[in-house]
């Protein structure tokens, strides 16, 4: 019951505040006899890593990741794993302006009126920084897909910078780790490169943006009934992300646009298996998947730390005006999809264990 | 870890079948002594009943609920409360054609490939049937958030249907009840009205719909962080929902196109505490309420039982043409609005409880 | 999270008060394509059911099971199943005089104190009458595990009533349905019979009992260490059933008197894997099975409801005293042979289940 | 649903192996504003410390705790806190000889075939070694308890060692700290002591234990009904501790021998409310506190790693003779005494929780 805790077999909880001196993820539910090391994981770190390039926070952390459990001789032994991230570059006085007034946008004021307490450090416990142990726990859950299902593939990518959106004819996943942006069309890269400095610089302000993330290759009839349905669970996976305000499947919010009649994914018989036409259910019917590209988008608000100005008040009620100096992304989305991978990771190993405890595994013979 | 129940400390498991003899709803952790009799929650139920108007379907339930358990003299004593609607009118035959075939866009399929068995009566339990069963344990939500937060509102409403949007101007919350849409503008809903006729009489076709709930009076600082997030728990909620393909807080997906200093609700101290100039992020910030008003937002794809011939498989793997006729509504959106509205009821009791459990129900003070 | 929910993968809720309109178990997780129909559960209700023989209470229910969901065609679906037990002896009045004073031994004061309301009819949801749900649960996991493990047998027994003991020398399974007191010492159920009789008749006193409960043939390694270890999920299901005071595994409390040469069970190669000298574990090491026989134990103290007075308080706090007429087993214990039979098929269940998902059901080589 | 946690609002996920890099507790649900230091939970792990004294066995550990968050300017926030216990004493040759044998009465077999791998250093995750991560825990649930319930004392003491009791008539809660071996009873202690030696230095043997803890001033009305019983959930605490072999609450298994006469609590009205003659039901009725004292039980086996030669096998199957060398003690109960203590501190704490989110912590009144 744990609400720092996601997932049900595999299932991980993660600790730290952004300037403690530590965080991490302890994941457990990780199948016995799978191969992995720090580097497998580190690989996923590095692609949020903060400093990475000059379109994202210049804080410089090389969030390096220890397995201080779990793992024996180079393999997971069925035990908790705990995976450990030491903060090394805290200037706290940084933030020092924001200990007694309230940042808008940000969770200073909702953490305090709940907990009558705050780390003001960098945000404590409601900074992105957390989600550095996500990208942790499911670089973990990378590795056990890669053993049990091994033709399981995900990706994430951004399809929109603030109004920009990319030309889905352009997309091509080779392009997407040769941008800033994970970006999978040239063109809109560029374009966005341009405006991001802009924003930056010029305009002191900031931009969301809407990641999409795709998981290829998952089995047929994984997922379960009603409220743990795969959907469900992807989109508590994506909305609990700092900053994430919507989460769709397939179609998403236009799904309200269509009708029936144009949104029915037809069925044949191909030579594998059942295929369909076309996927406007996103891999997902009633919560099982149907052996389609599973597809989630989420849409993060922009940065709430800006240069410009805005009105807020202090713990004694008086009013003040607040400017965010300290380092903070103009598009926090960009580090959201290395995130959104991971936790789409951990949403499809947790159901390919579940469905062992459930089912057996066996399936539904069609043909 | 039931991947049939919802919630944490107010936690609901539904049973039960569309042409089952029963279903309904075990509901654990309602607070004691809260007055509770059957009318309380048949008033909800009766919203989403079928056959309540020319729009919805034409099967013919009564929905008349049973308390089983966990109140005395008519009132909660804190133990189980078992919640049962019997299944009245089950016209399987109407079903028949489907035994061995896939209906597109519905679970028969991956319900066969995960169990290797499915209920093919009327959809078995991936029916919208069992919201029904979620309205009843609403309605109980309601009567304790009652009993412990008498301020607070919950409301849901159909802010589009198909293409057609509502105009904001023109939303009046005492509209929602007067027609058949639960639709907060009078002129929109004139023209579905028309529109919906016009799609099942000569189009045969059904259409999707967006619907928003709102809950007004929610004390701050309720929520938790990271992962049972106030909207976590909210999109999962609301996901979960049959034919829900996206699920909005707030600016929702909107957020990706605007800027953070578009974005910024300032914040200014009023009489009886903090006020906000603007309400982007629908209520929550980190997870937690800020007391303004929860806003959520979820799309509900077109039916997929339509008239219209669609092509699918049967089990053996030969191709085959499905039409459906049976009873099945135009939109089906309709009825989620006191769905969404019993999903938001549960949540916010959900969080109210479990604040007293994590802080005491203590707030930090401002000013 | 619920309190009134027990397992992992095989979860069940049981709901409903002594005296309510009906009482049961909604079993979540059962493995789909398990026959099952009501006859196969009612067998098992009967063994517990009241007025079974003369020295269990009078009071008669038929007990007879009805499976609301979750079977189709005599077949589990992977839903969940909702087994109801309708209430159709209610002797309310019978009770009538503990609606304001407080029977020592019962919750009847606690529960009062905590909620502040009880059920007062029949101890409501604090009854005895509660562990007829938990039957009805363990009647289903008897039949999934024939399903997916064959060889495993699940018998419990009496080996002591009150201060006499059965005599290990003369225990015969056979024995055990042969008696009254479900004792597998046919010397030691003729002593019992006669004790019972004049306890009840004579000395309007009760007497507690310890029962043993045997699962042979479970595969070894199944378990989990530390926190769901099978020893612990075990000692929690005992000690959930109402009246139980002690749990033990294998030597249990007496392992304190042993020294470790004494209590080593010496391990040896035999024609299908490991064997051992003895079993002063219970066939479980660190919280997994061994292959041997798993060994519970529990003491269940003597029923508090007795014709002899005993003084006690009023709601108001005057002093009272208490006699409880209504109809009650001298001996509670006997009735919960079946009960702690169900708990041991539950947990084993659950375990066979959880190993799929945790291992995917390999196992390590020997030899 | 992780194997690896334990508890419900207050919850904590222990991770880490006897010989790797660290272990620790991750635990959530800590309200927020109690004061935390090291010191608070060093204290403890002092008392199980190994080489604490020439009883315990003489690899030395410092073992001291890091608080790595969830904790700032020396208050809890109300976030997960991560102890952290770093492994300083590695001697992994001592146990070089068990990496292909089996040490009887070990985890090493069932973990072997569970997990098909097993971290043999030191008995890997089923080391006693587990235990300080509880007692950590343990520590921040005590602190945490003084915050919002003054009056609560937890006290554990050893009764019996081998078949030696000590005199009930002699206990003196202020002896417990004077001697070795938590004993409330000094002439016990005394005859302990040499009994200990002897089997150690002449016997090369092991003995088993029993230890009791005792809640003081725990309120009436804690606890829930049925599957989250107080003592359902202490028999699971105690049941998951290492080498434990049986739980009983108040009279325990005793209560079997007893009339229901001799076994009533008599209740009568007292200043502060109702008081009880005896105390033969631990403090618990129906799962929910009486406001008496809260008496735990549980039995520790004797340690199975001996220097007298016992019959195994190795992996490949073939015959051998194990004789654990390393560093063990003779009697692991004795250090169990401050792992019961922190399993008691930790249910409190979680029931304390849990029923404010159940009920508010309002009582019902009597007189």
């Amino acid at each position: 019951m744990s609400v720092n805790s996601f997932g049900h077999l595999f299932r991980f909880t993660t600790w730290g505040e952004s300037h403690g001196p530590a965080l991490g993820a302890t994941v457990d539910g990780c199948p016995p006899r799978v191969a992995l090391e720090p580097a497998m994981i580190q690989q996923w770190l590095n692609k949020r890593r903060p400093g990475l390039n000059k379109n994202t926070t210049q804080r410089n952390e090389p969030d390096s990741v220890e397995i201080l459990s779990g793992v024996f001789e180079g393999q997971t032994t069925g035990t908790p794993i705990q995976l450990m991230i030491r903060n090394t570059d805290q200037r706290s006085r940084d933030y020092g302006d924001i200990v007694n007034s309230f940042r808008p946008g940000h969770a200073d004021i909702t953490y305090h009126q709940k907990y009558g307490i705050r780390d003001y450090r960098g945000g404590g416990r409601s900074s992105a920084r957390e989600t550095a142990s996500r990208v942790a726990a499911g670089g973990v859950a990378r590795e056990a897909i890669r053993a049990i299902a091994p033709g399981v593939q995900i990706k994430g990518y951004m399809t929109q910078m603030g109004a920009k959106q990319i030309d889905r004819s352009r997309v091509d996943w080779e392009e997407i780790d040769r941008n800033d942006f994970f970006c999978p069309d040239a063109v809109a890269a560029e374009e966005w490169e341009a405006y991001l400095q802009w924003l930056r610089k010029d305009d002191h302000n900031s931009v969301g943006a809407i990641i999409e993330v795709v998981a290829r290759g998952v089995p047929a009839g994984i997922g379960a009934p009603i409220y743990a349905k795969l959907d469900t669970d992807l989109a508590a996976a994506m909305m609990s992300i700092n900053a994430v305000k919507g989460v769709e499947i397939g179609e998403g919010m236009a799904a309200a646009a269509l009708t029936g009649r144009d949104n029915a994914d037809e069925i044949f018989m191909g030579a594998d298996g059942p295929e369909y036409s076309s996927n406007h259910a996103g891999g997902i019917l009633g919560g099982i998947s149907t052996g389609q590209d599973i597809v989630v988008r989420f849409a993060v608000k922009p940065t709430s730390s800006i240069l410009s100005p805005r009105k807020s008040i202090r713990m004694d009620g008086s009013s003040t005006e607040v400017i965010t100096k300290g380092r903070h992304d103009p598009c926090v989305g960009i580090r959201a999809v290395p995130v959104g991978e991971a936790m789409m990771a951990c949403v499809i190993l947790d159901h390919l264990l579940m469905d062992r405890g459930q089912t057996g595994g066996e399936r539904g013979v069609i043909g």
